[in-house]
């Protein structure tokens, strides 16, 4: 510790130990004042988001600090994709318990700079406390996007195609797995759907063909089903998706093998952090050539309708009813 | 509750019946999108701040709702005055203990909602969870300030005067008399002492009169000895405060009289949500007209000097030398 360091209270060596390094934007000036500026880039929105996660909530206690500090960071970059916008950098507010020192701290910063740094968003302030409760973890995130571009849920129209990035509901299923379901799975099946709980894939490389061809869009957290319902309900339109071309993995496919009601679990249990989306027929084609430029995987599920309500259609042909369409903590 | 809200799950519903009505700017869209947008104000730096409070740690358990989200909102009102910044809105993110129901979250809301109306700060978006641990209300602010004129704690020079706004120790002596402390005071006294440490009244008048006139400016929220010298640390200058100088309210003097020994509680305890500022020799005269326009009290303290300290001067000329010149939870 250097003798500047001596001089600080508690807080401030935390903040110049751990945090400083991730602090590379100049308006951000080194943490050492009360706020940063930014000065958002010519001609574009400022697009704005918080989401917490709290440990026994949304994350094990025994979770690594590294996963704790990018799961937080990921949750809210994956709305950014979604909305087709560009990381710009966060602000941190910490509530840890009297237990956490410095070993829990520097893991937890060296996965938020990983992250910062892999996704150019860097830290532009900070606030750490001590709380009774359990260590719970604030971002705001701000991206950018050109002028009035923004992706919204309201945006979809009767012949739009229906597309989902990546593959949906390994991170519920490893959500159950790690609570001790007996599946009999491979290692690297097992592997797969507990990284998928553990640690999101936010899909930022799609957000520029996002922005450039979707009608609406919005980041699955809450389960597919439900939270495509809502992007349904802002529209004000109707959809027929057709579960049997929803992407499954492997590791997936072979839970539903053994146990198919996991089904539900699949399409609504959360966690996904991909990208759904509604995309104009005739922009469809270069939306999946752009996807597939950007390296991610999209999968056409289903088309917009006139009317209300999104209907989950069986290979039967038969509409799912879902016990509960979306996860929510109330 | 409407056929629309039946729809909704419980998230939903709690921010479409308390949370709505306080997301007035047209870019939050009513708070039913994923994220927000903003157009910044042509010519403008963007201001960032975040700042959490804790049940039980910033605020009592028993505290009103309305009290706890005025104090959410104006500990980084705060920040953004003492920059010289205009409020543009937040960021809510609240974790709530089951235990806390509709009644809690009305008063809640609506306390959030005065304040958004008199600051100027709308809500842009939010996100609620539930948390085993107490209540944590963590705001990420944003304002604005004309490009490159944020204030900051770097910049005070030899010769500059020293302001602070208000008085001084207030919500530290009332924290200590909320605690119990057996000091004879009128009732006009106490309530004032407790209301000052209940509920922060920042000093957002007074930013464009900093902006306009102060080289380095902080708001004094772990107590003045402590936040002054970290003004200095940052600006690499020396300072003589008069402590006879330093604004006392009525109800602060009289514990004063009654135990001397508090004036230490006063300068290093906190919670005072003031502004301590510089000023250039030559522009105090203008910033004193300026505050008086502003309607803010201002009390000129003392002087930078070369060199490397802030000095606390007694009466009798001898430097004070503190226990713990600033609070920290850490």
């Amino acid at each position: 510790m250097s003798s500047d360091e001596d001089k600080l209270s508690g807080e401030d060596r935390l903040i110049a130990r751990f945090f400083q390094p991730i602090a590379t934007h100049p308006g951000a000036l080194g943490l050492s004042d009360d706020a940063a500026f930014i000065k958002p880039p010519p001609g574009c929105d400022l697009v704005l988001k918080t989401d917490a996660i709290i440990g026994g909530v949304h994350f094990f206690a025994d979770d690594a600090a590294q996963s704790v500090a990018r799961k937080a960071l990921r949750v809210n970059l994956s709305d950014l994709a979604a909305k087709g916008a560009k990381p710009l950098g966060f602000l941190l507010s910490l509530a840890l318990p009297k237990e956490i020192g410095d070993d829990w701290l520097a893991g937890f910063a060296e996965g938020l700079r990983g992250d910062a740094v892999l996704y150019g968003c860097p830290l532009f302030g900070g606030d750490t406390d001590r709380t009774p409760g359990p260590i719970t973890v604030s971002i705001a995130m701000f991206g950018s996007v050109p002028e009035g571009t923004m992706v919204r849920r309201a945006g979809a129209q009767a012949g739009d195609r229906v597309f989902v990035s990546g593959t949906i509901g390994d991170a519920a299923l490893g959500l159950v797995l790690r609570k001790g379901a007996p599946w009999t799975l491979s290692d690297a099946q097992r592997q797969h759907l507990l990284s998928r709980y553990l640690l999101p894939q936010p899909r930022n490389a799609l957000a520029e063909a996002v922005r450039a061809h979707a009608s609406a869009a919005m980041d699955v957290s809450d389960g597919l089903a439900g939270d495509f319902a809502k992007l349904c309900r802002a529209s004000k339109v109707a959809a027929e998706i057709e579960v049997a071309r929803v992407p499954l993995s492997e590791a997936a496919k072979a839970v539903l093998a053994a146990e198919p009601a996991m089904l539900e679990t699949a399409l609504t249990g959360g966690d996904d952090f991909e990208i759904v989306c509604t995309v104009p027929a005739g922009k469809a084609a270069s939306f999946r050539a752009a996807a597939q430029a950007a390296k991610v995987a999209v999968t056409e599920i289903g088309e917009i309708k006139a009317g209300e309500g999104a209907r989950f259609v069986g290979a039967a042909g038969q509409a799912l009813i879902f016990k509960r369409a979306s996860f929510s903590h109330f």
